[in-house]
Order: C-alpha cells, then structure tokens, then sequence
C-alpha cells in the first residue's frame, strides 16, 4: 500500500505540471494541456489493466470488466438503493453487468493545486492496480472518469463534464462562449478532430443507463479545516450543501463626512456593517449553517464621503433545504428591519439557489465501515462545495470521500495533502473495493 | 439689496460656465479656466472700483482702500482680538493702514457646483458696490480674496492659494507634481509668464503683515444639512473641526465559503462590519461628533471566498481636540477589543490630524449680531469641513458665515444655495462692513 500512495504521488506531481500557464497550473476544458493530461493518465489506466476511452465531451474514461459474471448475483447484498435504480428488472446478463463509477475532474482553476479533480481520478488507478496485484477479483465493471470540466473556469459554467457523461448537457450549455468567442460546441468539434484514433473509436455517444450503475465514488480534498481539527486522515461525505446567492444593495445617500450630522446621515455602508453583523451572528448560532458576505463594494468610496450605496453577495449554505430556507427568510426579515429602522433602502436579489443532494445512505455506510476499519473512525462530513457528485447524483447512488488538506486551502498553488493521508484514503477505497467484491461473492 | 443679490447670481452662472472640461464645471490650480477666471473676476471687481492684482502663486487680490485714515481709530472698537496682533504698537499711519480680508477659493473639484468658493469671492464684491452705491466710506481698507487653489485636486494637496498667501507654502508643497509630473513650482512660473502685465507690476511677493490684518471673513455654502433642518438662510460658524483620519486594515484568512465553519473561520470583513457598527454608535452617542467609514475594500473579494484581508478608511471630526482625541482613543480600544475577541489582527495607520481652528470670538460675535439684525436667528454652526480660515487663522482672527445649500449637497453639479438665501446672506455681509465702519467713526 505504501507504494501504491509513493505512486500517487509521483502521478500527483507529474499531472500538476501539465499545465497551459507555464510557471503554474491551470487546466482547463478542452484546452491544450488537457489534451496532453489525457493522455497520461491514459497511459497510467492502460498500464493498470483499463481500456480507455474518450466520450463526446472529452470525459476520459477507464473501464475494467467484471471478473466473473455470474447471474443473480450483481447486486452485493444491502445495496438496496442501488437495486431500487434497476426499474425494468430485466435479468442480468453479459450486456448488462453492472458498474462501479469511480472519479472526479481533469480540469483546474488558475493558479490551481494539484490536487483538487485530479486526486479523485488517480486514487481510483493505483486502487484497481493494488487490487489487481492482491488477486482480487472485481465481480462487477469499474469505470474510472476524468471529467473534463468541473470549475467552470473557461464558459462561466461549472460541471460541463459530468453534465455531458449524464446526457444532461443542454443546447444553452453547447451555445456558451468562452473570452475568445469560441462556443462549447466549436470547442468540441476541435477536440475530437485532435483526440487520438484509439480514444474516438472507442467514443460512447450516449450517457450510461442508469440501471447499469451500481453507484459513485468520489475522492477530494476536503476543501474544509475540519478534519485538520479532527486530526484525521478522512472523512465521509454525508450530503451536499444546498446553495442561496444573492445580491444586495443599500441605498442611503451620499454626503459630505465632516458637514453631516450623524442623526442626518443616510449611511449606506453603516446599514450593510449592522446586517452583516447579523449575518454572522445567525450562521454562528445555526447548528451546520454557513452565510458568506465575500464581496463588497461601496460607492462613491472616498475617505471624507459618507457612503451613498452599498452592494454587497451573500452566500448561505446548509446540508438541509429547510434550514437553509428557514436562514434565508430570517435574514431576508432581518434586512428589511434594519432598512426600515434606518433612512437607507435594500434591495435583495437572488443570483444562485441550488437544492441539498444527499449522497446516498447505503453506499455512503459501505464507504463508513471501510474507513473506520482503516482508520478508527469515520466523521461524518457535509461538504459546502458542490461536486461532479451532485450531477452524478441524478443517474446513481453517490458516496463521497473527503482527504485532510493542510488549512483547508483549495484553489491555490500551496494546496496540500500529506502523503500519508493518501496512504488512508487509498486504503479505505481498496477496503471498500475489496468488501464490495466479497460481498457479491457466491 | 434685491438687484445685489440678482448680480450675485449671474456672476455665480457666468462664472460657473468656466471650465476646463465642456458640459461639467473644473477649475483647477492655475489651469487655463482659472486665467479666464481670474481676468473676469477681475473685471467684476474693477468695476465695482477695487484695484486688482495677482500674488505670486495666482491668488486674485482686489484691493478698496480705506475712505479716511483718521490715526488712533483704525482699531475699531471691541476688536481687541484685532488689536492683540498689532504688537509692534508703531503709530498707525497711511503705510499701516489696516486691512479687512474677504474671500474664500476660486478653484473647484472635478464636475463641482458653481457655488462652492466661488460665493464667498463674489459676494464681497457684491457687497463693496452696494455700500460704496449708500455713500458709506469704509474707514479700512478691504481686500477681497479669490484663493488660487483649496481643493486640493491638481496636486492632491489642498490650501495651495491661502497658504502661499500667508507665505507657508514649502519647499515640498513646490516640489509636488500633478498626473502630468508637472511641479507646483513650473506650474506657477508658467502661470506669471502668461498673466497679464498689470497684475505683475502689482504682484505682492511677500505674505501680508498680520498687524497690518484687521481680520478675515469668508462666506461659503454649508454643505451640510443643517441650516436647511433649521429653516434659516445662514449661519455663524463657531469653530472649524479638528480631523483624525486612518486607514485600518483587518487582516484574517481566506478560505471557502462553502467548507469552512463558522467557528474556524478568521473572516476580515466580519471584523470590520463590527468595527463599523461601534463606530456608528459611538459617533451617534457623542455630542458634536461625527465618524466616517467612507472608503472600504476587500479581498480576494469574491461572493465564495471568505474576505481575508479588509482595508478602510475612518475619518473622525468634532469642534473640540479633547472630544475628538477622546474618541479617537476610544475607537482604538474597540478595534483592539474586536481583534482580541476574533482570530483577525488589525493595524491601524494615521493619514491626516488637524487640530480644530477656533473662529475668532469678537469678530464671530460680531458678524453673529449682524446675522441676527437681518434674520432674527444667528445659529452657531461647527463646520466640519476644512477651509481657506483654516490657513489664514496663523495670520489674523477669522470669522465665517454659512449660507444654506439644498439638501446639505456639494461638490456636485446639483449643488444649489436659492437666491432668497443668497441675498440674507449679502445683507448680513453689509450690515457688518456697515457695523465695523460705524463703530470706527469717531
């Protein structure tokens, strides 16, 4: 096990410099450097025993076949919701054998680490390679995937990959066009001209059926301190967090800073200091509530103005729709209390509002118990970040695995996760890689 | 009065079409609108029978002399104040007759109002004709004063005029360069190649004597709400606020908004948003006091990252340097309470301290009679904002009148003082230069 994590390491490292910014990393849909990410890690997958292939938006993706193929038995037992996703009921045979999704993302932000996408899609080669060198034998199909798009760096929209893999890719989604003008589509059509024989050949047009799936799994960096307080290695994602953004203005009116008494001002940025204060107040006493005011801009902005206008975002983030709603309202009345207490106007406008996704109960429990035999425990996470899980959620069962990462800093070049805690991560997915197998055995 | 008060208002129109940017009025330090200026200014002044001239840094100089210079009375009556500058106790005679100043600036800010400077330079003039057209011979001579620059903007220094007329311009002040790196030193020596040969033969190259100062008025807007709350056309302004001006940076950790907790976090703009809100409070509580956050930043300044870093502007005025340095000490505790209550660190840097100028008691107490006898009411106003009197308080006692503007408004185009106001305020500045020759009468 130790030199499956040396492994990743070194893949790690060597993927994190393929990059189309020299001097740092930035990767992203369908650019150059991707294509060269591709083809190493296609290298990698082909070396563990996968047969690789590139769908229509560029998601690689890495199959082994089931081992054995055996009738009646491909759904492991207690993976009921899995079995639930199997509606037609047909009976299995060759075509239908079933498959474990395991992945995460290719693409980058700018100036990005290495570790955030790319961990999800090389844990998964180095876990089947050490599967492989125990003897173990799968008796269901793995596919590994590196999507193509998950940070929505090039067109402003995020999970083009998973979106394309789950047929979910919509003709707005192909209209979008990127700082040069170039839509999704063109950048596409260029892509498969460019893309290796061996890899079009291979192309899958259409999304997997959703009862051939036994479920995904993905590996990230937490993103997060938690587990960095917590002092250990991993974590189990319980849910995604549901998303509200808005947009707010506070509209007083400008004046000169020396000549206007306090009880004649109309301060716009007095008013929005006093609602953010409750801001904080409200998350700091609801229990998994995270509220965010990350930008802020006042106008006119001068030293010795009072100021006239206020606008500011405001991010609100709870693994619990209602709860979330339930915050929402109450800072929505808590805005309009302190502009009615104040001759300074609000307005509130939402730009983003994304409903929870729970991953899903069983396979999360099954990825529980191989991370509390690997490592003591196994805390239970929601994660504030959204992930290709959320779209994958739509087609099968999702479990996610989350790694320490030094200071919880993601999306910035000193972003870091121990090798040893590679090591558990990597331990934990071959423990429930191994376990699934036994379980589906006769 | 009535045709005074009309003059006033199309000398404010005209002069307020000179500009050096078409649809907007800016006029800055010795530009080419401010030699148009000057010349018309000076034409004004001429013709109500003022001899004209420029000093060496641009500032227009028109000059009435004293109708009678009786010895022994120059000195009017309850000026001690006055008196106390004359310490060199030489017998008056023609060379040291004594001079009252009246003025204010004829610069602006960048798409200003037309009144702000401009009326307390074109009001005396106003005023000089009327007395001059009811026979009252001014037993002093009379100086109105069209400072060259107040405003600060060309070289983002202020009071470059009043304090090259006092003499207190330094070698630094000189050495400042504008957007074009032109210094303040080639911007003057141009400036006298190109003014008119009358005003050099008449420049005055050293700093007025202050025994030779009776004292100085200047008439300006309020630009402050408060004349306008009291329903009163002006005001005496008792003191001129001290400033204390910083710059506070909260310095916490970015992180995501998505993943971090809200009790691991070390969020800059919550800090702040505290700060801001005490700051408020304080302000509001003290008598006399105001407090400004007019200029605020943060970074990164994204809706998903938590601020990391806050930067902003406090800027804190009252008439009394006690009262001020009492608050300024009291915000620095609150600032450094709220770092110790929160994992954020705060530095705190002065930019600016002005101590606050007193007006000149008798001569305020004086022109407060005057606005008494015309109004009914003569209310004591703090101006909060800092002027020419400023510099020329080193000099001689100094006295203010505040005329109302709509909705406390300046240095803007909306900027409006009504003409009803303008001609209180004109008859207030008669009744005084009436009221000083009086009492100087044997």
């Amino acid at each position: 096990m130790a030199d499956g994590a040396k492994q990743l390491v070194r893949w790690l490292d060597e993927l994190g410099r393929i990059s189309d910014e020299s001097g740092k990393l930035t990767r992203t849909f369908l650019s150059p450097a991707m294509r060269r990410a591709n083809d190493r890690v296609a290298q990698w997958m082909r070396a563990a025993g996968l047969t690789v292939r590139e769908d229509a938006v560029g998601n690689l993706i890495g199959r082994i076949e089931a081992a054995s193929c055996r009738a009646g038995s491909l759904t492991p037992p207690g993976l009921t919701e899995v079995a639930r996703t199997s509606r037609r009921g047909r009976r299995p045979g060759p075509t239908t054998t079933k498959t474990l999704l395991l992945g995460s993302h290719l693409d980058t932000v700018r100036d990005a680490g290495k570790f955030d996408g790319a961990l999800g899609v090389l844990l998964p080669i180095v876990a089947l390679a050490e599967l492989k060198r125990r003897g173990v034998a799968l008796p269901f199909a793995v596919e590994v995937l590196g999507f193509s798009e998950e940070e929505g760096v090039r067109f402003a929209s995020a999970y083009l990959g998973s979106k394309g893999y789950a047929g979910k890719l919509t003709a707005a989604d192909l209209a979008r066009r990127d700082a040069d003008g170039v839509s999704v589509r063109e950048v596409i059509g260029s892509w498969r001209r460019g893309a290796p024989a061996a890899f079009l050949s291979r192309a899958a047009p259409s999304a997997p059926r959703r009862q051939q799936l036994l479920g995904y799994l993905e590996i990230h960096i937490e993103q997060g301190p938690v587990l960095e307080r917590e002092k250990l290695a991993v974590g189990v994602v319980s849910a995604i967090a549901g998303q509200s953004r808005f947009q707010l203005t506070w509209t007083g009116r400008a004046g000169h800073a020396g000549t206007t008494p306090m009880a004649l001002r109309r301060d716009a940025l007095a008013a929005a200091a006093e609602f953010a204060v409750g801001v904080e107040a409200l998350a700091r006493r609801t229990r998994g509530l995270v509220a965010t005011i990350g930008a802020l801009s006042v106008a006119p902005g001068a030293a010795n103005v009072i100021p006239g206008e206020v606008t500011h975002t405001l991010d609100v983030r709870h693994a619990d729709d209602r709860a979330r709603r339930r915050a929402r309202m109450a800072l929505g009345r808590r805005a309009t209390q302190n502009a009615a207490r104040r001759p300074v106007a609000r307005a509130w406008r939402r730009t983003q509002e994304n409903g929870a996704v729970r991953c899903a109960p069983l396979l999360t429990a099954r990825l529980a118990r191989s991370a509390k035999s690997v490592q003591g425990r196994a805390p239970s996470l929601v994660s504030g970040a959204g992930h290709d899980g959320m779209v994958i959620s739509a087609l099968t069962p999702v479990a996610m695995l989350f790694v320490r990462c030094r200071a919880g800093l993601s999306h910035h070049p000193d972003e870091f996760a121990a090798p040893a805690d590679l090591a558990v991560a990597l331990a934990v997915v071959v423990d429930f890689l191994e376990r699934l197998a036994r379980d589906n055995s006769p």
